[in-house]
């Protein structure tokens, strides 16, 4: 697995790490990222829209706050979110703990 | 979020919760599930192939004993399998410790 650091990500904060669970060469279905994100305090993917796909973010550890066409909601372990098809959004680690996300991004 | 039990799933021994993070109807983008699975000591998800579509587990917790086409391999937290496109597989945990895997099924 190939893990790759994004630094001002979408114009966000900080950097960003990215662990390529599979990357889109390794898969015959219709996603183009498979991938364990973190992001430690401080830390933000900057708000971006995805146009023909739809992203689905899973907490795995830690607590995020996502914004999604400028709404703010907390997104804790176990929670999970889905934003496409069009919608903007980012998303934030305020905290102390790293956070920890599984996110696909499926194409339509 | 929807949490299921499936006995003998199949075709394997004991059960399996399978926790649906986004069903197929809440989501436009290409896949057909998204899940998080878990499975005690002693149980499985018995062989079976995926035609066109493939699936892709993340190992969250715990280690699972997979085959795929006849083939066992060891999997461990952190690891991942992708198969399908004919493919038959089996995962079955015979560890104490329960296995959590993250699933998603992308359609082709």
């Amino acid at each position: 697995m190939e893990t790759e650091i994004r630094k001002r990500m979408r114009e966000g904060s900080g950097e960003v790490e990215i662990q390529h669970i599979f990357k889109k060469k390794e898969i015959k279905g219709k996603a183009r990222l498979i991938a364990r994100i973190k992001l430690k305090q401080g830390c933000s993917i900057g708000s971006h829209a995805h146009g023909q796909e739809e992203e689905v973010f899973y907490v795995l550890k830690g607590e995020g706050v996502a914004t999604e066409n400028g709404e703010t909601f907390i997104l804790k372990e176990g929670d999970a979110m889905v934003t496409g098809g069009g919608s903007s959004h980012a998303i934030e680690n305020q905290k102390k703990n790293l956070l920890e996300l599984f996110a696909v991004i499926l194409l339509f």
